[in-house]
């Protein structure tokens, strides 16, 4: 079978075009899910959908599907993420998986190689958590795996509540569902994604081939002490809250760094933020929060140093005569990828000699949501110094055009191919 | 010798409309210096100070005395501390030794006993730094250890230049000096005040007879990793600004507590703030800052734990692949108090039976400025819970007035000794 070859200089004009909306300072883009600059650029992957001659749907959403048509109807293979993006984010989260996506499926429609299957460009809203704190919206949406009363707590900082926002595109708790994709339509999802972290880089791999997405267990840790005067409060008479999450915090280095080290089921922790009350240099701080994220691929690995996290942190409190207040923030399940899948691009890189990383995914992706009703596998790139959600986000564009002329391949083989 | 008795009424009436003047939310006081409030508690003290007959004198900058004829002329025996509070602050941080020494003055005063120096009630303006960041401001100037270039960054947060200020009352560089006070006309300082740590109170004293006041080293800690994804960042490529916090953080708790465990120079440190950037749940922390504060009142103890902590900093960061930036905020030296005084109030509480700890001072006072001019002591009374600087800063009235009355003693037998 002749291999269509994308056409790189309109793959990457078109990403140009999309970072373009919501460019700000430093180059950094800003394009929250249903702001004026993520409507457009929706708009824009609207025209050039149509202009590809793909049939363009959208949904109540706002999730946009262009469409080839297959030798046979049957079950489509898709393939797309997002377009929205954090506060002063990076122009490649996402949009690589959008325009990536609609570039395969033209390059395959101008090639005319007979397709059996119909594929899909697909665009999801609101990947991001960033305006109203709740991720892959569109996604779960047409996986069918979300309720009106998940958008309980979904606000944004102006105080608009998802539901409103819902609500004015016509989406009711009555007719939620009527989003749902029918998985007997679909017969398989792909994700080009930027890796967003320093593994391909630094081991000099071109494509991660992506075996399970980590889950975050996310809590929050209190330490309530004494706040007083750091001067007249002798050593022995302290109740210091930060020198209890000081404790805290590097013993969860620690127990992770050993976990990794010893045990085949990685977890990753992390504290991001620490809170100090009162906070002056001249007071013993009487309280100390702190934000903690676990994640791993491994269910019971992350349920394990969870749980030494927070068995340690009661034990700090007692020792240190300090109380501790433990609140869970969420708690998900880490998402296998399809072994099909997987097997599939495995297979593609090593015949095209392209130099490659099995690996797990340590941030969430729409691909998340699509395994529920769908074989699902991602395509990583590099990210140059590992960074992402920073206007910095940067990956060379042959690594750009390597993913994509690699997505076309793997959508043929999706649609000839048992799963 | 007869000894006169104060007035504890009218001693706990004055407290109380001091109390009233800046009266906030939860019973708390804020009087910063120059305020309007901070200028009708000196309002207050002038008219009271007038009704006892003492001959009252305001210099330039505010401080304020007044004066009991001796029977000889000569060198006075000084005692007061300051009205201005901190914000949010409580009752009894600084007035109780200003009415303490008001009361005391005309107590003495009304008995008619012989007193052969002078006496002077004294207050002095912005013992506190909560407004301009500079503390012992009126104390300072009539020891007369200020230039005008210690104020150059003495701002308060409406932008007021402290420098500012003190011209429209007619203090310029050219005539601070005319504010200092001449040694020869001073031959003691006492100062009464509430304790503000939780000593007197464990151990079940009534009175701190003070050695020295601790001097705080202050320094800023500013660890610089990089900020990466907190799900995608492998634990062995991270390099965590805040892990590298928590390991400094604990390692000052310990380092203090087995100082004091085994040497004679009791040293107490505490970071009493912690800045994370960016400070988010999912990402790892790249820039770490802390502010560091080590009080000792043995200036080689504290000279060699901040050379401890800094030596230990410096190799956590190279432990961890980050860099780190140490900055002195302050520097100063501990001041001790006059032996000869100190004996003084040490066997008054002995020959009086009262139950006395020999201490330090952790916190700054006007004493440490009065100290560099004349012989000078600080009697402290116990202070609820040990807290201060807040609302609910509280000392037993039955205290207040036991200090006052040593303060009498205090004064009476300072006017007639050698020190």
């Amino acid at each position: 079978m002749e291999i269509p070859e994308i056409n790189k200089d309109r793959l990457l004009r078109d990403l140009n075009a999309v970072s373009r909306i919501g460019l700000g300072e430093g180059g950094s883009v800003t394009r929250l899910v249903f702001s004026v600059h993520e409507l457009r650029s929706r708009q824009l992957l609207v025209h050039l959908m149509n202009q590809a001659g793909l049939d363009v749907r959208v949904d109540a959403a706002g999730n946009i599907f262009g469409r080839l048509a297959g030798a046979r109807e049957g079950p489509a293979v898709l393939a797309g993420s997002h377009l929205d993006s954090v506060v002063q984010g990076g122009r490649y989260d996402g949009p690589v998986g959008v325009i990536g996506a609609l570039e395969a499926v033209r390059a395959i429609k101008e090639s005319g190689v007979p397709v059996p299957a119909p594929l899909e460009s697909v665009c999801f809203v609101g990947e991001e958590s960033s305006r109203f704190g709740f991720s892959t919206l569109g996604s779960s949406l047409v996986a069918g795996d979300v309720t009106m009363d998940d958008f309980a707590n979904a606000v944004d900082a102006g105080g608009n509540r998802l539901e409103d926002v819902l609500s004015s595109l016509g989406i009711y708790r009555e007719n939620l569902d009527s989003l749902k994709r029918d998985p007997e339509t679909v017969k398989a999802y792909l994700e080009l994604h930027i890796e967003q972290g320093p593994v391909l880089e630094s081991k000099k791999k071109k494509i991660g081939v992506v075996t399970a997405i980590a889950a975050p267990s996310r809590f929050r840790v209190v330490f309530r002490g004494q706040a007083d005067h750091s001067g007249t409060t002798p050593m022995e008479m302290r109740k210091d809250a930060l020198v209890a999450a000081g404790h805290l915090i590097t013993y969860i280095d620690e127990v992770c760094r050993e976990h990794a080290a010893t045990e085949k089921g990685r977890v990753v922790g992390t504290v991001g933020a620490v809170k100090v009350e009162p906070g002056v240099i001249n007071a013993i701080p009487g309280r100390a929060e702190m934000q903690v994220d676990v994640r791993s691929i491994t269910s019971g690995s992350k349920r394990k140093v969870a749980g030494l996290i927070k068995k340690r942190a009661r034990r700090i409190a007692r020792e240190r005569g300090v109380k501790v207040d433990l609140m869970t923030i969420r708690d998900e399940e880490p998402v296998a990828m399809h072994p099909g899948v997987i097997a599939l691009i495995h297979a593609l890189c090593e015949e095209r000699g392209v130099p490659f990383e099995v690996m797990p995914s340590g941030a969430g992706h729409d691909a998340m949501q699509m395994a529920k009703i769908t074989p699902t596998g991602m395509i990583f790139i590099p990210s140059v110094n590992g960074v992402s959600h920073n206007p910095t986000e940067w990956t060379d564009p042959e690594d750009i055009c390597l993913g994509t002329q690699l997505l076309v391949e793997a959508l043929l083989r999706a649609a000839h191919a048992e799963i």
